[in-house]
């Protein structure tokens, strides 16, 4: 998972562009990027950290230039390197171009393997390399062509901003998988904003223009905002995760309100699996708005039961021997007169592994409760997700291979209810807003409902299976194998 | 205002600091030290930022021995200096002693110019230090009796761990304005720890035992745990305020729950200052608790209307001229879906100079509240704090020259309502619970009641304006001016 | 300049490196580089700064397998950008590469064109990554034939290392203009040590083997050392300039021992500049070997009148106003007996812009000289080079503009001598030592004498003007524009 | 070994300050510090390291006002902690006060015993917090008085610089050990410096005015430079081991040049120990102008037969296993042309513990030499100092137990020669210029003569074991335990 961030025609592009990843900041804190352009030159700094500890004043005075574009990158099981850091910039060709992507190809080993054959060197192990590679082997004239013709050819999830010397470009794969949006600036009329989520407009003075389409490239240069949609969209396939955990509340993503959906997941919640209790807790923060939601429509009486520390972000150096693995317990602690001879029930958002909400039970369990009650706010995870939520396998997953019963088992509650699939697509598309018309007009647009088969516009396959794009390995696999130590 | 912790007799004394003085990062950011003894030496390392930061491996590794303290440290406005940093360790005639204390003395310039006549010299400006010099010029035998000598020579507020090559001690000011507890950790009987607040207990296995009384010290060493009264405490004072803001949520101080006191606080607040509204949120985090409180009380539905940012705590390179001071919005963002066309009460738990809520009220009618009510969870903040916390000097006080009107004025709420003096007292002591004699006992015992005059056990100087204790100048006044850069 | 390092066939092979790169570190301080090989993968590691810097022990463990490649940057105008640090690695498809090249091509910025035409991306502005490309796009089947090819099309200096998952190669240009070398390891028969220059074998027990010749590939592998000559050497042209200054002077370079030709150039310098004088002194440390010379031949008493700072080669940070420019004065202070009322000569080995040798001559007059008489151990330096050494240009050097006469008024010397062209060649070939045939056999071996024409086996361009290889600009020249700040 | 430096007059006082202090830093390279004065308030930095990491731009510019002093700490062998890093600045009664000292205190403990029993509390362990403690107990009226009751209570080897708001002092002990000069700056004529050494006042544009005499005080304030002399010098006892090793070559101390003197070390050390050679070369950069004078005076060749890298001076990450202890290596290389089939000579200044001396003759044999010789240019070191040079225990002396057969045995030389005492005393007064009067007058001069008795004025102890000031232990010895981790 990532942020992509850009700012088109202002002064302070760069610093925008620093507050915009800030804002974006719980999508990645692995490293982050800002690359710039004046008209006639690209700059790039990126960094590993938090964006804080990336930029100093002086990369900020030198990131000079009108139009920028920004990375946020997460904490992979691959290993942080800075050879992966985003943006990535380059000479081509045309020119210089450097370019922002988030979300995850399938045919990526396929490409690189193709692209090799043909002479090309991959300096990193990011799809955003091979992406690069195809505008640059594409033999039409413009960059949007070049990026259209270079898109036709990569399978998977993308939402990727590019810039060149003179032009920005956003652009959105075919199911709209990753999140993108368009704002404009108070400021200027022809000042625009692109983001992963629009809770980064209020900070920076903006206005929430629209989502990009899926399937569309958006081209904004000196002419002003372009709409191009080279091959038509096929079926919507929005992420559902963001709505369940990912994104922050106060975003509003293709026409759903994050908060909205939480709150309904939890009232529907609430309905399918009624048990008598005390309280109601959250595990915070994401689960806060999906237990206000169970409260409300419960009746029980919520509390913040789990104080969430704030000074947890960056690495921790975890003391030795007999005090490991407090995990949980440095991030969360309970208010034992919360839980005190209490029936508690306690809201998450999901369930991974299952060792922190064993933990989490316990912590509640500890603090006095006589019941602990553990809800949901979706479905069974049990699929990986190959879209670019860094999940762990299969195996993993506690949901893939364990029952409900066997997982309340393991996490020692006295109930574990999960929300039902249905419910949880019906939430997101109650929360869902009518979308007007942009006066900034896309060809297509892909509306926030079932189709007349009663097909949703989801990608669920984290708790389906149901994988919209295959993944493609190639004949002889082989991953970037080279290390930056 | 600060964090003191200390550890007795666990052989990770110094993990075991570690992990407590990161449970009370709250208390202060700007720097952090651990002094720790192994019966025969002491090592120290102090450092500036927060404890992730300032602790290491390496420095972990060399902390050795089963007697540890720490201290944490908040930014005070004399700029940030490693030279200020605790604990404060020196040799002496009787060997070797670290000091780590929160609070401040009111006297301590006087003793200050006292000492400096008698000799002595000043490497720092912190109170503590002048503690070291009383201990070291005082002629009793014991290192408890030298540390009754010298606290009995200091005035106002002080809550302070001490550690000798084998002893450790704690001592709280006769009027108990600092919290202080000792806890019992589960792995062993002759395993104690002592804390600003008992949060960390559940973090590190270890059981609440009891507060440390007013004009308490409390002895640990080779024969366990002994307490002395040198003199018996005069009247409870402790500090109202460390319950309304300063205080996590999960602990429990001198028996009053911070988060029941909060919801009290909530409760009142509804009850006192009524208005139509169809929904409530609070200005997290601190704020949460009594809106809760609130919400319950008024029947108000309760909504997550501002979201706070994790990535904050660090210094942030605010960038430049257009977009500048945006303060505020980089902490809390809004849930547009929360306010639109709707009447808005918010609650905030102080007011200090106003700015802040100013900028909280236009976001949240940026977001599209129709009205905007701010309810503040305690009495107008009127006097600066002598006793510990960084308030600001009257004149920045809103309150201390402006009407409950003016106010509402300057921050552009619709209303504005704060909690009335008797009920913010009441409500705290409607939250403690009868406070069990503990198995290990101490001389004298301030209840948590008022007095047959009807007297509060509370310091509500910053109220008020009735300071317990006064605060001494010198004939001439001088501070530390020595600047470390 | 820089310098490059390789190990074969060492269990410690990225500890000799980080060893070998510290030895060379005098070719380059900017920026340092590890690669090496455990047989199927490569590890890498760049960072800017002296080698001590960038390597710490976490790296350095990571950093596994028996092969390493090694590289130091020497600081240029383009600015210091960890994007050009070396070796660049890659994956392609043949699997993993790494290069190390001290040297300039002359028509990189030609074949960066053409590359780039056929779809191309650049991620640095460096040659190496041009030679890269090349490598990629090659049919060839192994790794020596596609660098052979690779190289037939490049033009300049250029000495290179690379490293694959199983081999390593070293190559030199058809000219060897920088030079290359080949040793042996003491510990083992098939363990080899590749370097710039040969003084850091005796740092690593090895033992010299000989020169890589003049368009030889030299691959190292199981089968042990093979040698390829792809095209025959055209005619020597080794870097006069490497004699006379960049080499350190216990190096031998193709035969030629650096301290013996400096020794001469010293004592040719004395027989054609003779003045009456008290004292001979050097500019350290570079000065000193013809220094000695000059003494010897003159008769006239060497003393250390110059002392250099050790604590010199970092930033420093220049503190401001009046005392800005003291230059030369933090790294050379005068003794002033030395000076006192002699008559001196000073030799230093070359001028360039002028400015360091005015201050160096006012340094000694103000210490106390009746007469400051300046001699130079080479010719005028009027040409600036193309082929790796960082020389300003052509406008900057006072020597091509100003006759002898002129630089003596702007210098402010009493006298100043040149030592001849011709002298400068007779002085190296009086020093080469007649080259044993090696065990090691190369195909073809370029002798360092004059040709049967008289013409000497030198690029001497820096002095003449008569560059052996023209710098090619391409139709419409472009260099990297892409900036990392 | 420590360097100080003052500053008194100059609006750039920190700027000169850190300039001196980079000129002195070959007297200590651990920690570096300045301390300045506006007239009102000191302000200081100190940090771990060379002067070039400790400072930066930031703290520069806050280092304000026009008098300042600096001190650059030796690494010694008690770890390096910032706690004893100086100058030590302090509040006090009189005001404020700060002091950087060289040398060793030989009453230090008993002092410090003392000044506890009184109360005095100690944050370091360093001699210069009893200097202070003794200031500060001290009756007396003006700083200078005080700093004189101070001083005539501390016995050793000290010179030392105090800063208070408007005045600035400097100090020698009695017996001269440690040098002390003062200048003064050619911008104004109130202007003055203080230095450890001469060798930085053509740096910052000062010239020399004369040192401080054996038992001065000088105060430097608004009213110029005043000298006091407490109690009359005893007699000189200048430290020899200055002149042999320590001071840099271009420096003066009391009216010995340095470099003269180890010129004429070499020349009696070349008609002490005659030996048939081809060659003579220096272990550098100490070693070089005894060399030179051994090579004048025996008519052997001079050459650099031994390259030391400029790239040494920080710690350097050695790398493990077979690599290892390759120490003299990393700095020195031979030059082979100088050494095969040659009988070398090699001078170097002392021999401590004897195995670096093994590894350069090992290092020259290995180079082709047929003969090595080495000579000392000064007697057996066999004592440990006391005064403030960190030599090892006289366990780890070769000299203390091994005759000279012995060690050249040792060290594997075919011969071994010393310089005889008598002839080091002999060079050193040979090179002693008359010292003219200065205007600035101090009441008593102590010359650089032998006295009636035959007596030489200098501190020979390391050589003869002959103590000028015997070391006091207290009756219960107690050094600072408290460790900074």
């Amino acid at each position: 998972m990532c942020g992509v961030f850009g700012i088109y025609g202002h002064p302070e592009a760069a610093n925008l562009t620093y507050l915009g990843l800030h804002a974006l900041q719980h999508r990645g804190q692995e490293s982050a990027g800002i690359a710039t352009s004046d008209g006639k030159q690209l700059a790039l700094h990126r960094g590993m950290g938090q964006v804080i500890d990336v930029f100093q004043p002086r990369q900020m005075e030198r990131l000079t230039g009108t139009n920028a574009i920004g990375h946020v990158r997460y904490s992979t099981a691959g290993g942080s390197l800075l050879r992966n850091a985003q943006p990535i910039a380059v000479d081509y060709a045309h020119g210089q171009i450097a370019i922002a992507h988030n979300g995850n190809l399938t045919n990526s080993l396929l490409l690189r393997e193709q692209l090799e054959k043909s002479g090309s060197i991959f300096q990193s192990g990011s799809d955003t390399e091979v992406i690069v590679h195809l505008l640059a082997v594409s033999g039409q004239r413009t960059t949007e062509d070049r990026l259209a013709d270079a898109l036709s050819k990569v399978e998977g999830a993308f939402s990727l901003v590019c810039l060149t010397e003179t032009k920005m470009l956003a652009a959105r794969d075919r199911y709209g998988i990753r999140p993108l949006c368009i704002g404009r600036l108070k400021s200027g009329d022809r000042q625009f904003v692109v983001a992963s989520e629009p809770t980064v407009f209020s900070l920076i003075e903006a206005e929430f223009v629209r989502d990009v389409e899926p399937g569309e490239i958006v081209v904004l240069s000196d002419e002003g905002l372009r709409s191009i949609t080279p091959a038509p969209p096929i079926a919507s396939k929005r992420c559902v995760f963001e709505y369940i955990y990912f994104a922050r509340p106060d975003s509003t993503l293709d026409g759903v309100n994050v908060y909205e959906a939480r709150k309904n997941f939890g009232r529907a919640l609430a309905r399918e699996n009624r048990v008598e209790a005390d309280v109601v807790v959250a595990v915070p923060d994401s689960g806060v708005p999906a237990t206000i939601g169970f409260a409300e429509e419960s009746g029980i009486r919520y509390e913040v039961g789990l104080v969430r520390s704030h000074y947890i972000g960056r690495t921790f150096i975890e003391p030795q021997q007999s005090i490991r693995h407090f995990g949980v317990r440095l991030k969360l602690s309970p208010v034992p007169e919360v839980f005190r001879d209490k029936r508690v029930i306690v809201v998450d958002d999901s369930i991974v592994r299952g060792t922190t909400s064993r933990k989490i039970v316990k912590m509640i369990r500890d603090a006095g409760a006589k019941e602990v009650h553990l809800r949901i706010s979706s479905p069974p995870t049990r699929w990986p997700c190959y879209y670019g939520i860094d999940t762990p396998t299969r195996d993993e997953l506690i949901a893939s291979s364990h029952s409900v019963e066997a997982i309340n088992e393991f996490v020692t509650s006295d109930s574990l209810g999960y929300l039902s699939h249905e419910s949880m697509i019906e939430s997101v598309l109650a929360s869902a807003s009518p979308r007007e018309p942009s006066n900034v007009s896309s060809e297509h647009r892909l509306p926030m409902l079932k189709d007349e088969q009663g097909r949703h516009p989801f990608c669920d396959a984290c708790f389906s299976g149901n994988y919209p794009i295959q993944y493609k390995t190639p004949p002889r696999s082989r991953q970037m194998r080279l290390l930056d130590v």
